[in-house]
């Protein structure tokens, strides 16, 4: 058996999660092992993710360990599977790989971003890509905010069940909140947006979807940043907000130490 | 019977074009009227586009002139339309209107963007917004074939039959090729891309991106300026390049004298 790390840039809009299921093949896996199988000419396939993307959840770079029964360039295999990817998935990179890589324990750190723009409910062209609303925010605060998540802290009141964890704390090393102004074309399309960016150890499910959803409330005045201090102290089994959309979420970065 | 002007931003991919159709009502147009219908709870509700934009073409402006058995303030039916409305439709404007205001005899100018990027033949995340290829282009070379169009031709060469047309003569105002860069998080989607506008009196079916692939073959060397210049002087029935994708087209202004 031959040992690939590949980087996939996707856009999750039409999947239901990057995690392969029995009763469909429109997941992100889904479509990568198809592909593989037809390019290896075999079901000996395996592949496994650096993180299980939700629904309509993008990736810009998600690492994934490919093990599959055939020698190939690893330039060519990249070429092989963007014949045979959809258009919604693009192999950016393939690297051999070491027997004993792991995508998921092996990493150092992961980003991911959140983009959102304010003012109004939806956008024709940009629905897929970013999270429109119509709240009033305060920017300010939502920076502030954004600081007491960095640290180790058991985030068990930022996880949604449904995965077995052996512990619910990470350690988030930066979480910023940024405002942009796009250029171009792009202006035309959205001038004006933000970008949640946070990097750390390791996510929780929706953990950061549940980070991004908190902070609206903090800069909407819905709850102050006291309790998202105290839920990150004592995590009481109660959420801070509902989770927020996935269309604006990106896996942005895996890092690895190799 | 009251009027109204109307600016919509769609998404054109999931739609048959513009043009309302007796077999779907996936067109623009389609989904407007039904929207209208619902709204004045009537069936006598008449629309009129600036222009047709085809099947997977997008509009950032499109003007329509709207006739229903309703008043209401214009605010109020921007906010009904949208609620209305698919969400790859948006309304961004009503405006009362004479009853003799003709979105396309009435209009000044009209301006087209064509984006497109080079270096690979998709993107996952913008395959619906821009044209991507892996095509070797003399950009200087297109600017410069650009100049070309503009001044008063007989664009019989640029035309796809289907529409009855008095003339195949229009007249091109500007016409221009721009290398933009991306900022921020929309440099990561798409760090270097093209747009080619042009600025004319009216332009017949498919005739932007007849003008676009056109304009591509030039900087390919497929095709040199001359034959373009020779094209415009005197149609003989040969396009010059096959019609461009219509992913990466815009409708993005339609300028009136009031």
């Amino acid at each position: 058996m031959s040992f690939y790390k590949l980087t996939l840039k996707y856009n999750g809009h039409r999947y239901q999660g990057w995690q392969k299921q029995p009763h469909t093949e429109l997941t992100v896996q889904g479509q990568l092992n198809r592909a593989l199988a037809k390019i290896s000419k075999s079901k000996e396939v395996k592949t496994l993710g650096s993180g299980r993307t939700d629904t309509g959840v993008h990736a810009l770079a998600q690492v994934v360990r490919v093990e599959i029964p055939l020698v190939i360039p690893p330039e060519k295999l990249v070429r092989a599977l963007n014949s045979n990817l959809p258009d919604d998935i693009e192999c950016l990179m393939a690297e051999n790989a070491d027997e004993n890589f792991h995508p998921v324990f092996g990493s150092v750190d992961k980003t991911y971003r959140y983009i959102f723009a304010l003012g109004k409910r939806r956008d024709p062209l940009l629905n897929q890509q970013i999270t429109f609303m119509t709240r009033k925010l305060d920017i300010e605060k939502m920076e502030e905010a954004c600081k007491l998540f960095v640290g180790k802290h058991d985030f068990a009141d930022f996880f949604t069940v449904g995965t077995d964890v052996a512990t619910t704390v990470r350690e988030i090393f930066s979480c910023s909140l940024t405002k942009m102004e796009a250029t171009g074309f792009f202006h035309d399309l959205c001038p004006e947006y933000f970008v949640f960016e946070v990097t750390g150890s390791g996510f929780l499910k929706q953990m950061v979807r549940l980070m991004v959803a908190t902070i609206w409330n903090i800069g909407e005045g819905k709850i102050d940043a006291a309790s998202l201090a105290e839920s990150l102290r004592k995590p009481d089994g109660n959420k801070l907000a509902p989770v927020a959309p996935p269309q604006g979420l990106y896996l942005t970065k895996v890092t690895y130490n190799s």
